[in-house]
Formats: structure tokens, sequence, C-alpha cells
């Protein structure tokens, strides 16, 4: 068995709270998955992972990038060592993407054909072929709860001609991502242990800004009948009210670690400052130099119960790897705290 | 008052255990002191550092320099923060330097006068002068409980002439240093919180690798009356076995924290292995790639207890930032249940 979802309220706008039972434990939907790209969130331990944000909870399910761990520290390596899990020490679920966006976004002089996608690294330039299987391949080989179908991401904008063409691609390669993880997905190497569960297979759905393609890569794929559906080229430069219009249950971003690494901060905004929203702080800025309050003085989090402004604006301008670390962990915990305020707000409509 | 020393127990070899009453708390030595150079120990969170080791004690103080400080963020943007614990947020004990040694080092551009040095910054090149007064001004402001005369370093090797001249100019020094302090002790930022306990000063012993200033050193500095005498010039490039023969209660070193950032971790060597000392490991060796085990198997700290000498290469190979942390957490664990042992071993000897 892969997962079981069961969805435990809706809201009239169409969002819904869920809980998704995963081999490696129970998820609670909405969820916001922060990315550890090469098995490990940036900066941040795996003991602080488990117990960020006001509930000290923790994330309850992570993203790692196949693109980056197929190619360092490689995925035969990560099998041999029992799956990413084990590699990295990290026992709730998680989640692997196919690798089809970096290849697309990282790797160098790409060649795509029916079959797949050839592409050099972007570390050395060594030459890689990645198809639907090979895909399927590594991710079984990293082992993680949810794994995604290989898809070809389009260029943003496309017209719809491009856009369908390719859509057409990633449906035949859906196709094979599912037959091809279906006769090998017993290979996880941590089979056996789970009471006989494995992992699961998403599809992604394209279409770009185009809703007959979306509506109908959708159909598609629900008939080929995946585990779960993953929304493709979404986020990634539209207009802000096409991705508003897309509802989901998992989300993930690479936004609270990156910006924190570059010393922006998120809080929440203060009674009459910007539109009661969240407010981005850049720490460097001269006025935190002796700013003794915490990043945001409703947050809970461990960061912001310790630190001041002062001591995070000290760290970043004296390049402290220890700024990049605390700056991350308070940004990771106000993204899991609003998705925690948003599931106890979905609670509260009947099923 | 500043501080009490008591001597529990002393070894025929010149060891001994005791137990330094300091204005934040009680320190048991001989104690190593991991580095906190610009107010945070690199890479590592305080919440950390206050659990690190196998009997999850942590660490008991702290050193911090008051060079960095001093230029990064200020010592008055810190004495207005409530002093260096205040401003990083640790409530543990916690030693200056002088600032002398980062200056005659670090520094560029030198001029020794009588009065003080005169010295370009090595961050952007301005100017500025240390004398033994204004190295008090800085580390009152710093507020640590131990605090350290300015003295001059001089270059190693250096023949007996010169390092005798230099010795009187570090002599000169902590007079003035002492007169500064007693008028000024009143001045630390958390003066009145801590039942009147004071900051403590205390003198350096100079006279390079010859014993008859060494001996005189000691002798003058006694007769000053300081709170406590630390050995300057001390394992800098001398022969081993001088460095051996001096005697310390508390000692500092960057190498646990900076060896780690390059991928050297400490372990104890195994049955058979380099004499039963210790092993220092690259862990970006090939060998290590797929090995399972722990750092040390006889450690019992939190990345031990959690984490393969695999996952540590591998953060290491893709330079990820937790690869540093990490290194770090069981280096300065590795230190730090030295101690302890020694500790223990020590108290095993009647007083």
């Amino acid at each position: 068995m892969g997962l079981t979802f069961e969805v435990g309220a809706s809201s009239p706008g169409g969002g819904r709270r869920g809980s998704l039972d995963l081999a490696h434990g129970v998820v609670e939907t909405p969820v916001f998955m922060p990315v550890g790209t090469a098995a490990t969130v940036k900066t941040v331990q795996q003991d602080t992972l488990e117990q960020i944000g006001r509930s000290g909870a923790g994330a309850e399910i992570i993203l790692a990038n196949t693109y980056h761990l197929y190619l360092r520290p490689g995925h035969e390596l990560i099998r041999r060592m029992g799956g990413v899990h084990r590699f990295m020490s990290w026992s709730r679920p998680m989640l692997t993407d196919s690798g089809g966006f970096q290849v697309f976004s990282l790797a160098k002089l790409r060649k795509v054909t029916g079959d797949g996608v050839e592409f050099r690294s972007h570390l050395d330039g060594s030459k890689h072929f990645f198809s639907p299987e090979h895909s399927m391949e590594v991710q079984i080989a990293l082992g993680a709860d949810i794994m995604m179908v290989f898809d070809e991401c389009v260029e943003t904008p496309a017209s719809w001609e491009r856009t369908s063409q390719s859509m057409g691609l990633t449906h035949a390669w859906a196709a094979r991502s599912k037959q091809y993880f279906e006769a090998h997905k017993n290979e996880t190497p941590w089979m056996g242990e789970l009471d006989g569960r494995t992992q699961s297979l998403f599809g992604i759905v394209q279409g770009g800004m185009y809703a007959d393609l979306r509506r109908e890569s959708a159909e598609r794929l629900v008939e080929m009948d995946f585990g779960g559906y993953a929304i493709g080229g979404l986020a990634v430069g539209e207009p802000r009210e096409v991705t508003r219009e897309m509802g989901v249950d998992m989300m993930d971003c690479v936004l609270p670690t990156r910006a924190a690494r570059h010393g922006l901060l998120f809080r929440a905004a203060e009674p009459g400052e910007a539109d009661g929203g969240a407010v981005r702080m850049n720490i460097k800025r001269l006025e935190y130099a002796e700013d003794q309050r915490p990043v945001d003085a409703a947050c809970g989090c461990m960061v912001c119960r310790r630190y001041t402004r002062a001591y995070l604006r000290h760290l970043f301008m004296a390049r402290e790897p220890l700024g990049a670390t605390l700056n991350s962990i308070h940004n990771l915990a106000f993204y899991l705290d609003i998705m925690e305020r948003v599931r106890g707000e979905l609670a509260g409509f009947r099923c």
C-alpha cells in the first residue's frame, strides 16, 4: 500500500483539511514542506527540524531533490546506505521531485527527445541522461514516501501549441513512469521494514496558463490513477491571480531558507502595517543594529524566544554561519506556523 | 567580589582539580573553553553549546575575542545591549582576551610605543589605537566574567634580550591595566544584577622560552595581585616539551571548531591504533563515503548518536553548511569529554 488520504473538512472557498497517511507517518494537510535539496535543509539540524515552530511539532514532511542527490553523492550510494531517510537520519515522511525541474533549469546543454533528456551536470559538465524510467529508478533508490513522475517543464510563457505539445510528452512520460514504478516499487531500500508499505507515485498536471490544457491534463492523469497529483509549472512567473486559483494540499518552496541566507526574515505585520499580512525584514538594515526585540513578537519559535534583531544583524554583518541557521529556523517556523493556523481555521468547517 | 577558586585535589604530576566561582556561575577545572570569536562559537547554536558532550552539561565557559568585537559590532554597542552575555544570549561564564594577540597577529601596520599599539583594522584598514586603558574600557563594556590585561605578544622565537624587554613592557601595561580596572570595574553593564559580583582581571605571564624570565614574570604579576594568571605566548610554535611543562586550569583553542570547518574530526584511537591517543580523521577521504559508523563509536555526542561518517562526508563534499555545524559539535564534545575524564581522574587524588 502507498498512501491513504482522508479529507476532514472543506471550506466554501475550496480549501480543505486532510490527513495523509504515508509509509513514514501521517501528515496533516494543508502542509508546507521545507526543501532539503541535498539531503539537508540548508543550515538546519534534523533535531531542530523536528521541533521547529510554535507547537514544537516541527516539519512533518520535507522534500529532497532527485537531480542533486543523483549527481552527489549518487543514488546508488544512497540505496546502499538504506535510502535517503536513513542516510540523513530523518524518520518522518519525505518527498522527492522527479529531477525534471532542475534538469530544465540548472543543467547545461539539454537535449530533449521522446525518450528523455540528455544534459550536462552543472557541477562538473559530465554528461547524463534522464528518462522516465531512469528517474523512477533513482527515486526508488532514494526511497522517499512520495515520488514524482518525470515531466517536461516548458519555458514560461509559452504558446498554446508549444504547451499542448509539451503536455503530450509529459503524459506519455507519466504513463511510462507509472509502468516502471509498478514493476519496481518493491525494490525500495526499506521494503519489508514498514509493514509492507510502498512508496507512492504522483502525476504532474501541466498545461501552463491555459485552463483547457490544465483540465485535459488533470483528466488524463486521473485516468492513469496516481497516488496524488502535483501542479507543474506553477508559481514560476505567471500572474499571481493565476497562481491563486489553484487549491493545494501540499506545497514546498526554498524561499524561507534561501531568503534567510540572504538576511531576509518574515514576520507578522503589526496592527496598521502592510495590510495585516506578512512583512519581510532585511536584517542588515542599520535600524536593527540596536533593536533588542525578537524578529517577531508574535512568534514563539526558538529564535524569537532567545535572540534579538541586534544579534541577528551582527551575525549577518559579520558573515557568521550561525546567522543563516537562526534566520532559517525562524523563517521555517513562520511558514509552518501559518500552515498550522490555516489547518486550525479549516477544521472549523463541516466535512 | 570577582572570583574565588578552590582546589579540590592535586595529582603528584602537578595536575589539580578545582572549582572556579565566577559572576555567571561555577566552572569546574581543568576546563576547555570553546572560542566564540565574534560572540558566536562558529556554526553552533547557544542551545546546543549548553548541552554538548557526553554528560549533556555543555560548555561551562566560553571565550570571546575583544579585538573582533571591538571592530564589529563595536564595544559601545554591546555595552548598550547589556554586555556580550545578553547580546548573544549566553548566561554562563565567559572570558575575553585582551585583544593583544589579534592586534599582533591579524591587524596591519602595527606601531608599538610605550603607551600602546597603533594598528589598522584587518576588515577595512581603518586606524585604531589600543592602550592598556583602552583594552580595559572595551573589556568592561563587553562584561565577560574574566578579562585579561593588555600585553605585548613577542614574535617567536625571540632572543633573551628582546623577550626580556617585551616582558618589561607587558609588566608596565599589566600595572596600568589593573589600575584602570580597579577604578572602573563598577561600570560593567550588568553591575547591580549579580549580587554585587564584578568582573575579574587576569595577569599574563610572558618570558617566551626562557625559564628565568617566565619565573620573574610570574613573580612580578603575583606581586600585583590579579584574580588569576594566564600564560602568554604558549603553544605558538615552541617545542612540545616546553608546552607540556606548563600546568593549567583553563585552556582555549580554535582547533576543534576550525578543524571541523576543514573536515577534520577527532576521535579516540581504537585498540592498537595510534598509541591509544586521539586520531584525526579527514572526513573527505573516499574511505568514508559509505561508512555507516558514527565518527567515534566511543563518543556519545548528539552527532555520533545520530549521523554516519558517510553523511558527514556527503555534507562536506557538497559544501553544505550543516557539515561544519555537525563537525564542530562533535569536535567540541570530544574536547569537553576529554576534560571531563581528566577531572574525573584528578578527583581520585587527595587534596
